[in-house]
């Protein structure tokens, strides 16, 4: 049995200290515990890590304070339009929706797409009907709306209008949740879900749909679920990038996220990534002043952490 | 000044030599060497790779013998939607658009979104719109629709009634064109569009509009374009793959090209691909019946091919 591990992040763009109360980082770094601990009962129990990174992202998918299902961004239109994949190491099976409306939490569509369909990626209004074909819970587009996204929008749009635009922090703006794990049976998974980010065009699709891009998974070489601007995540074919670099190059996992970081950086952008090997080593590399994220490695504790301070919680 | 180079392919799924006309393969070829001159003139007067490949594409989606644009494939409601990409290897840009039902040219809108939007990919009728505001065309989605791709929807819909769907050729389902270039200044560039396959699922996005999968171009590394059923090009991450073995392995373009083509090969997939490196090598491997193609080189011919024999034409 190989060590078992599961790793994830709720987006490179954390919101500076101050602007959130304590009572809402306390929630935040509890939801993130949350996610992690539904996938280490899954991973702990024989599981496979496929179940746990979805487990993991739908708790951050049904927590208001990431950017994924409910709380997710808001589109220029002030809708909802997200994009999610999820990707099998094992048999590199994968699967993705993007621009989707309609569905509650689109991981889970993601894996339908995967599991139950001949495609891998649906787009918009077929990808809500095909997961609601599959059983997959709907909701009216307004039910991902919440006061604090209503707010950065109007925000960002009064600063547009007034053309400061650029004032506008990435912390605004961006937002991903992510989970990549090891099960028992050394098999990889990743798993991304995201709304984009806010006053996002109508019809943007970034790179948490795109398998390559913002998700990867290949047994023997590592799963990685990237966070950040989508475009240049794209651009530089990311996540793929860092298990070439293992592949190919034979880098190590630490540097080979941290070479895609900083090629990443070069373009001025924030990333970030949750990223797990082989032999159950887990990293969470970022260039921004936060990221939600945590992780739960051999010894079973589970750390969790927004900017630079790691919260140790009681053993899962 | 750096060798020219212009390769295309037009799909994979080329159809067995009986199945057609001399009249209507004498076209094709004539298509393919339509598209080859249209990029060749470009490059030859010191433009750029971007615009070579640009012109090569659209020369195959105006031509009814090609799965793009006009003559493209029917998804299961009879009705067109069209996937594309292209990526200048100078900077990493890139553009795609998904889904879409409207634009006459969908590489046209491909290229709008890279230079005129800061998105990568746009999906949907968000992407028809947003190349309508571009002033490209726009026409009825019957504008694409040819007797043949009627003909070969009524067949597959007949045999999958029948339970024998098994029996339709790869030919009659997949299909996509591409170019790849190098120009005076180096700069290599590479673009795909597709209609994806007869009797798509309404929303299925392939590989084409996938940077990575179906299309990737970096200087100094190589240009690729490919074709084949997407969704395994997607799990493999296939184009990018080719640059990551040329670059992190030292692999040359044929090697990393075949060793690619073979990998697909594995999930029992017609896979083909046009590929170019920075040295201006042209490649267009297969592993099907035939695959239509061409290319330019050093000596200025111009070659095209659909099945193993190869033709010469005039110089270009």
């Amino acid at each position: 049995m190989t060590p078992l591990a599961i790793g994830i992040h709720g987006g490179c763009g954390t919101l500076a200290p101050e602007l959130l109360s304590d009572k809402e980082w306390a929630e935040t770094r509890a939801h993130l515990g949350d996610s992690l601990r539904a996938a280490w009962k899954i991973l702990s129990a024989g599981g496979s890590a496929l179940d746990a990174v979805e487990a993991a992202v739908v708790v951050m998918e049904d927590s208001p304070h990431f950017n994924a299902g409910y709380g997710a961004a808001l589109t220029e239109s002030s809708e909802h339009e997200h994009d999610a994949s999820i990707m099998n190491g094992e048999t590199l099976a994968a699967g993705a929706v993007c621009a989707t409306r309609r569905i509650r939490n689109p991981i889970r569509a993601a894996r339908a797409v995967m599991e139950k369909s001949d495609s891998v990626l649906l787009a918009g209004s077929a990808a809500d009907d095909f997961a609601a074909r599959m059983g997959l819970e709907r909701v009216e587009n307004s039910y991902f709306t919440t006061e604090r996204r209503v707010k950065a929008l109007a925000s960002l749009k009064a600063r547009k209008a007034r053309g400061t635009i650029a004032l506008a922090s990435e912390a605004e703006k961006h937002g991903t949740v992510g989970a990549v794990a090891l099960d028992g049976r050394g098999n990889l998974a990743a798993a991304t879900s995201t709304g984009g980010f806010n006053n996002k065009p109508v019809g943007r699709v970034g790179d948490s749909p795109i398998i390559g891009a913002g998700t990867y998974a290949r047994n023997g070489v590592c799963a990685v679920s990237g966070t950040g601007q989508g475009e240049i995540f794209i651009r530089r074919v990311a996540a793929y990038d860092v298990a070439a670099r293992m592949h190919y190059a034979r880098q190590t996992l630490d540097e080979a996220t941290a070479a895609v970081i900083e090629t990443l950086g070069s373009h001025k952008i924030g990333a970030g990534m949750a990223a797990v090997d082989a032999g159950g080593r887990v990293v969470v590399p970022f260039n921004t002043l936060g990221m939600a994220r945590g992780w739960i490695g051999a010894d079973g504790i589970v750390h969790v952490a927004t900017h630079r301070d790691v919260h140790r919680l009681s053993a899962a």
